[in-house]
């Protein structure tokens, strides 16, 4: 080869497919010669010829082998499900009696010439479109995400995160990459997992990203980042996952944690907006209305969203120190009918209920500058204002029964002069759930790890 | 509170820093007041008066304390470098002999009027502005990381993250969350990190998400992740880190290996072009020229390569299986001055020193369609066209001494039907590392872990 040789030749590799029609512009080539690229979703064989449902990643489009084509038919024969096949042939319009109106495609067909087997596949353990129940689904993933429910899933998902990093961008937050190996269990309370580090020692996986933001907030004033994160908790739940991904930022030189909500607020609209504006197709698919999005969130004290749940949901619930998933369904359903919307902000849960780090109420230290955003019945993100003053952090965790020196990497942000500041969480497959009304989070996670599994390998 | 009271309140907290200039913008406010907040960087105490050196995330400029500001003196005797102030005043022309040309604001000062203290600090271990050891540098990460050395790196790392994955939206790449927690060592090459997971289970900490972006390329076609991936190994290298972030992305229907370099070239030509566009500031800092990206990037296979060093750089080599440290180097300041390229191509390695999934050429098995991409001196990407058959995938990993029993989950998108296709892994730290001419990659990770140290547990 050689940069000479190599960049002078016409196969320049970039061009291989270069002749490839996608399904979705496919229309545009009525009367004339096209080439796909994809996978057989159906074939159905009716001896003198051979009809197709083919796919690619931007659609689906009939093709028939017609009796004429021997050669054709004769591979076409063997060609099942899943196969994937370039496909060569003549677009036609459908006569009118043969149009299916509201399909992708529904007015033309490919009347296949010519076919070149680029790989094939086994047996399917089921079709491709067969409901199966979500332990087939997992074990069969690299399958099963291929239907069309899934990869709408994700590429929601994929506007939500990229959405959190553009309008926090625009915000003038710094993006960074928070570490997954960590020292110790940061805060102290939830469950993590264990790792065998080199000469004998134990490390942890990352429950939060907390303390790096917290240190990115004294850097650059705002921060964010999309972190790995793991609770090694023993709950086979529909709400719980062993690995999640977090949307967390943080922020500086705040007043309290209001200036957090209407930043997280922001970033909500931002990423309902796009939802909306790229998906219309999986609010569809999915039965599903978009989110209400009211000009602003509605807003209550712990206190007086218990007084409502009292009052208007008769849920005996004043004086609890949290909210019971059912109080979060309840305040939500209530929060909609009455103020249009499917947000809801809870502030100000007790200060010995939340993490160390949260910054006590100055008017009432029971209570704290924190807050829940609930999304459609479910908490998905969780924030407040953080505590900035060394030597009361360093009082705070002694007081909980901590050993500063264990967190004296962390407090070192503290020890050398930090703003007050506060932030906030995001579970992304959280809000995907929500968002699509998914019943289990499971669903939305690519490759969810629980209790049971990893992929497949405790799933036998 | 209540939604009703508190969004009527005007101090809603969004404005509670409203009236917070940022540093770079005072010069505006020349002749009249600002008020600034920010960490004092350099503290001058003259008696009578005292100058300042603030600094907030925009950049510096210098504050004056006069004498006749008893108050503001009284409160400024006590503060010292990191201490973090709210300070207003009157924005002031500096007489023209005290204006320092080259610097962000040497123009202008702020006369402090008044002084709010925000936060205290303790004594420092030493000023941000000293040149410390690596050690120290990483023991006091949460203090260092406010030199403005961290601070361009992180933000050049920031846009280089970025740039990948905007690059890759716009040629329809879908973006995915690839799992951390893995089933087993997957290469059966890599040293994996152990986890306990549940009921007595071994996990591992993912050692590449080559499995998972194969699968989601059998989803939508191209897909791209950017992955925390883990090494156990037992490197203490300049160029070794136990965790670090891959930009991987994955590609189906292809020709060959030469699709994926062509992808490949765009993104880091795009990659290089906005750290070029955005930080001028850091090339300037580093003292180091932007990089060279000529028309195409020079392409050698290994064996070529092997020819050049020999022939121009008297290095035997000739028949070796791959490339030595030096050899990477040797290769790129040759390909500089006869290329004028800081990037170098080098292909075909042999088919046996790759990982199993690795596509060979059929015109010569021995020899794999393979690549890596080289910058300045060492190697930033990894990449090839993949086996997409499912029997000869299972024939070669047996061949391989590996079971495919195993490999049964990533094996159903081979069962299933799978497009040729190919893909590549760039190290985020290394191509920050080589951008900017950090000596010791772990310069170029924000938290590095390495055999001796997460954060400062490890270090003592």
């Amino acid at each position: 080869m050689g940069i000479d040789v190599w960049y002078e030749k016409s196969e320049y590799a970039i061009f291989s497919f270069m002749n490839r029609t996608y399904i979705k512009d496919l229309k545009a080539s009525v009367g004339k010669e096209a080439s796909i690229s994809g996978w057989v979703d159906v074939r159905r064989d009716q001896g003198k010829m051979i009809f197709f449902e083919f796919r690619d990643v931007t659609g689906k489009v009939q093709g028939v082998v017609l009796p004429n084509n021997k050669e054709a038919l004769e591979i076409c024969k063997e060609v099942r499900p899943e196969w994937v096949l370039t496909m060569t042939g003549m677009v036609n319009k459908r006569p009118e009696k043969n149009i299916q109106k509201d399909k992708q495609n529904g007015d033309i067909e490919l009347e296949v010439k010519k076919v070149e087997i680029l790989s094939k596949a086994q047996e399917l353990p089921f079709e491709l479109s067969a409901e199966v129940n979500i332990d087939t689904y997992l074990d069969y993933l690299p399958f099963t995400l291929r239907t069309e429910r899934a990869k709408k899933i994700f590429k929601v998902q994929e506007t939500i995160i990229q959405s959190f990093r553009e309008v926090l961008k625009e915000e003038s937050f710094v993006e960074f990459q928070s570490p997954v190996l960590v020292g110790g269990d940061a805060e102290g309370g939830a469950a993590a997992f264990k790792v065998e580090y080199y000469y004998d020692q134990v490390a942890f996986l990352a429950t939060s990203p907390q303390f790096y933001k917290q240190i990115m907030a004294g850097v650059y004033e705002r921060s964010f980042c999309t972190a790995k994160v793991f609770r090694a908790e023993k709950h086979a739940t529909t709400r719980h996952l062993s690995e999640v991904v977090q949307m967390d930022f943080e922020m500086a030189f705040i007043k309290d944690h209001r200036d957090v909500m209407a930043v997280l607020e922001k970033v909500t609209k931002h990423i309902v907006k796009n939802v909306v504006e790229k998906h219309s197709d999986a609010f569809e698919y999915f039965k599903i209305e978009a989110p209400l999005v009211p000009e602003r969130f509605p807003v209550f004290s712990l206190r007086e969203a218990q007084e409502i749940l009292e009052k208007e949901c008769s849920l005996k619930c004043i004086g609890e120190p949290d909210m019971e998933p059912e109080h979060e369904r309840q305040i939500c359903e209530w929060a909609k009918k009455k103020h249009g919307s499917d947000f809801v902000f809870i502030t100000h849960f007790p200060t010995k209920k939340r993490a160390f780090y949260t910054y006590a109420d100055p008017k009432n230290p029971e209570f704290s500058l924190s807050f829940d955003l609930l999304f459609r019945g479910m908490e998905i993100n969780s924030g407040s204002q953080r505590m900035h003053d060394y030597d009361a952090l360093v009082k705070k965790l002694r007081s909980r029964g901590l050993d500063p020196e264990k967190f004296a990497f962390y407090l070192q942000t503290f020890k050398y002069g930090m703003p007050p500041h506060g932030g906030c969480s995001t579970g992304l497959e959280r809000i995907t759930a929500r968002m699509l009304n998914l019943a289990n989070v499971k669903e939305a996670a690519l490759f969810p790890r629980d209790m049971n599994r990893i992929d497949n390998l405790l799933s036998k």
